[in-house]
């Protein structure tokens, strides 16, 4: 396939589907290199974030079935080894893809199989923790591993930091592009062919103009580049080049989010994740604002963005900080209106909430705006730095519960359990807007850490009116706010009654003990997993909620029929059980 | 106080109590000089791994309960703001101070309040994420910090990776001794009342010598040093100068661990962490060997040594990680018979995990030995990297309950209830050293990730001889492996019977269910926290466990007692529970 047809592809795909489109789009040249150079079922190719990666499922066996790209049953948005033996890793959250190749590296070596392990890894991952940690190990291993640099010069939104400038300082100078018209002669001068028997010759004319980057040489990688990563000659070369040298390398490529796709191109940051769009409409000059409705739509995070905007400017203790996720949490207003007082640490989750924790003890009040699967990144700190001095730090956990199509990578249904164990932390969960807001106002004003949590998707503007409830329920359902709408109608239909887990932790332990002597049975309904969650803390005998496996990739409400989550099915499994009338049945 | 006395006070209560010896010594002088220069009550000093700080706890006002350190109810190991107001943050975890550092510095130039922040980082700490992740954010604030580099060429064990290299052979260069002897001529020639005021000068001339180090300085960080850390004057200097300097600085001090304590100078490794000893014995010239008694004891942790050597002795797919704790988790043996499948990866949590992920894609089985509460910095990669894919990593989690003096960051109750929600891993825990072999064969065999946890302490050799069974028993106790014993004594005397929960998840069901049947009551009796843990997961009717708070020092028993979880609480508490007899009470 071409270039062309694989950005056809990937754009007709994503605007049928949604997905992520500028990171994809960057790199489809340097994977058809990849392929070319590489054998994608023998050589490991460990992707970084995995958003990358739709040219690689498509040059790698997918793109027939590349339409049906993160829908129920379809080609999963992030790659995974039971998804194809040519994905190497599962690859969803950013920081890992080093450790990973080492892994593979050190196996191989053990093993003599001789395969080659190239990590692909966006420059945003360079500031990420677990990726520093490899690199530092990389100095003291004897595993030859290739570390593709792709250097969009744009994480998910701005990249922060020192790395970020030390990279853009790279780009800026002459070098580039005295190399990058070199390479050109380079390619006109050698055939493909012949080009890899004379690999050494080669070599010492490209390490003339190569020129070592200190950083990443005092790691142990020999540095290459930077290279124009939509120059598929060029990269062929450098690859060929990375591949015959004998220990580790880092080819810093240069890569454009959104290639090929002028609004991408123009906007990377609205297109680095989007929903389903209008692809002929944006393709013409004038293109519509159509799809930016597409994208709007977590209106979860909006709540929250309006929330802190309106706290803060009548509390100048409020600070927020954010991990690479202004945009998607909702902060970008309170980013514009209180720039003193916004933080976003880059993908740095662990240092984003140890930073809190010394704001909080400095007297301020800060919030974490983060999605439940990266809070998984920092529990230690949560725990060790926030909750054992009981420090004031509000978490705003968003995607809490299933978020459809970015399947089981993303799935934010294990912060409850997780978090659950931590003294001093109270969690709680809001059912509609205004009570987001009275949450967030205790929040700020506890002497202590809170964590609200709240999922992907659209928030109630407020609670619809109760219904006439039965003189002597039979059950109550208790659920996750989120999902008070479906219990309230489930239990309706069933004689029961259902009660919003404000405080998830700690639950109202009066209430539970008076249903219990009123013999009701008590059922959870939560959008968490099941194991360790709201059911198992309130000894619920019927306990509804995502089961113990990963939930893969599919919408929202596709997702909870199948798990059975959805309100008939609600409805039928608390009818089939033998709950009802019982009382209370196994403990 | 003089340095003699500090250490000398130090050293007694450490002999007494057992503790960190050998970074506690080898600050003695920074510490002096920290606190003549700061103020500690006004300033905020951040200590990173709180056991460098004796010192300073002597010196900010504890000098005369030092002697009860570690003991129930009286001096923690770590420092804690709830015990002092001169301790800025909890420290027990590795590589956050940098993080709380920044948090502080930018809450004081939010309120304008103007203290020093100061964060004083151990060298192994600069290998973890987390560190950099706050070096890199230094670049992009403007608030200051000043970071001390205790460089003491020594992590827990060895130093690994490209860091300790490149400090290595800074302190190797004459610059180090050219350094002392310019320090000490600064120090004869100013007085230090003058300096303060002359300090502009001073910069002047200490910037001849202190020559730049890029790593730091690409960092936005000045960097200073290395400074002899036994000279206090030289100290005092510069810190003087940290202090003046309008931007943020890295000052590099070389420290000697065990300083002043001969038997720990000359093996730091084995005086890092020690239980009591006898010092007047010690201080003898031929020390006698019944110091090394007590450092042993973790018997646990051999019982893994000799397991994992004799299982790799037959099977070469079985590797080893560790994170800086060869000694503590017993893979000494192992390192030295199979060096080249035994990988210590520094202080790197999450590196140790997902590069296990990579070594068992690769086709080898990983085992990782790790405390429970330093799993916690890596909860996201098990999931993430091993759990999805399910792949073969044995996760060897020692420390797994109540560690006793380490107190409450160190107490590992959190592991059971944070990764019992990730769907595809197995955990168990064994009852002796026998089924600790079992456990460890069936998850070298798994097709799956499992984890052993077992507690600080000594394994069983071997059950003791069942006693007869009630025929019709009225209760049940499941427990940890570890509570085995104790909960077998307490069903004796109450009528009930003892079951080892050897896995702990998926549990036995059927058996759960079979004693339901029979009208039994369930007990769990858990090394671990009772919120998430094996007692909510099996719907006990009485659940024993550590409860909702942190746990705080003391020795094992005592803490037991104090939390009714010795033999004789629990047999008061099963007795005045009102389970037995009514089959089952409260879900």
């Amino acid at each position: 396939m071409t270039a062309q047809e694989i950005r056809k592809t990937i754009l007709e795909a994503v605007a049928a589907n949604g997905g992520h489109l500028a990171s994809s789009l960057g790199v489809v040249e340097l994977t058809m290199a990849l392929v070319d150079v590489f054998d994608p079922w023998k050589d490991r190719i460990v992707w970084d974030v995995g958003h990358q990666a739709y040219a690689w499922k498509i040059l790698t066996g997918r793109a027939g079935d590349f339409s049906t790209l993160r829908r129920l049953g379809g080609i999963s948005g992030f790659p995974n080894p039971s998804e194809s033996a040519a994905d190497a890793a599962v690859a969803g959250h950013a920081g890992v893809a080093l450790s990973v190749a080492e892994g593979l590296a050190s196996a191989r070596d053990l093993k003599h199989t001789g395969e080659h392990v190239v990590a692909v890894i966006g420059d945003a991952s360079f500031s990420n923790g677990t990726t520093f940690e490899a690199l530092n190990n990389c100095a003291s291993s004897c595993s030859k591993v290739i570390v593709i640099l792709n250097d969009n010069e744009m994480s998910i939104s701005k990249p922060t930091g020192a790395l970020s400038r030390l990279l853009g300082r790279l780009i800026a100078s002459s070098r580039y592009n005295r190399f990058k018209s070199a390479t050109k002669k380079a390619c006109r001068s050698f055939r493909m062919g012949f080009l890899i028997a004379a690999i050494r010759s080669v070599k010492r004319f490209f390490k003339r103009m190569f020129i070592g980057l200190d950083y990443f040489e005092q790691f142990g990688l020999r540095y290459i580049g930077p290279v124009d990563g939509h120059d598929l000659a060029a990269l062929k070369v450098a690859l060929e080049v990375a591949k015959a040298e004998d220990r580790s390398v880092i080819l810093h490529v240069v890569t454009r989010k959104g290639c090929g796709f002028v609004p991408a191109e123009t906007n990377p940051t609205r297109w680095h994740g989007t929903g389903p769009f209008n692809l002929a409409a944006w393709t013409t000059v004038n293109a519509p604002q159509e799809g930016e409705r597409a994208l709007a739509g977590n209106d979860w995070s909006q709540v929250f963005g309006e929330t802190i905007v309106d706290f803060a400017a009548r509390d100048d203790r409020i600070v927020a900080l954010t991990a690479a996720m202004k945009d998607g949490t909702g902060l970008d207003v309170f980013a514009e209106r209180f720039p003193d007082r916004f933080y976003d640490v880059g993908i740095s989750e662990g240092h984003l909430v140890a930073f809190a924790a010394g704001l909080a003890g400095g007297g301020m009040r800060p919030v974490v705006a983060v999605y439940s699967t990266f809070l998984q990144r920092a529990i230690d700190q949560v725990m060790h730095d926030v909750c054992i001095a009981s420090l004031p730090v509000v978490f705003c956990i968003d995607r809490a519960g299933v978020v459809g199509a970015d399947g089981m990578t993303h799935q934010g249904v294990f912060d409850l359990a997780m978090l659950r164990s931590l003294p001093n932390l109270t969690i709680c969960q809001p059912v509609d807007e205004e009570d987001f807001r009275k949450l967030f106002a205790e929040a700020v004003k506890r002497q202590g850490p809170t964590a609200i949590r709240y999922p992907r998707g659209r928030a109630l503007e407020r609670l619809p009116a109760p219904v006439a409830q039965p003189a002597a329920p039979k059950f109550a359902i208790w659920c996750t706010g989120d999902w008070y709408a479906k219990a309230a109608a489930a239990a309706a239909r069933l004689g029961g009654i259902a009660v919003h887990a404000r405080y998830l932790k700690p639950f109202d332990r009066e209430l539970l003990a008076r249903q219990r002597a009123a013999g009701m049975a008590i059922v959870s309904l939560e959008n968490g997993c099941v194991q360790g969650g709201l059911g198992e803390a309130i000894g619920a005998d019927l306990r509804l909620g995502w089961p113990d496996e990963f939930i893969p990739h599919g919408s929202q409400a596709e997702l909870e029929r199948c798990y059975g989550l959805d309100l008939e099915s609600v409805v039928a499994a608390i009818a089939a059980s033998d709950i009802i009338g019982k009382g209370k049945a196994h403990g």
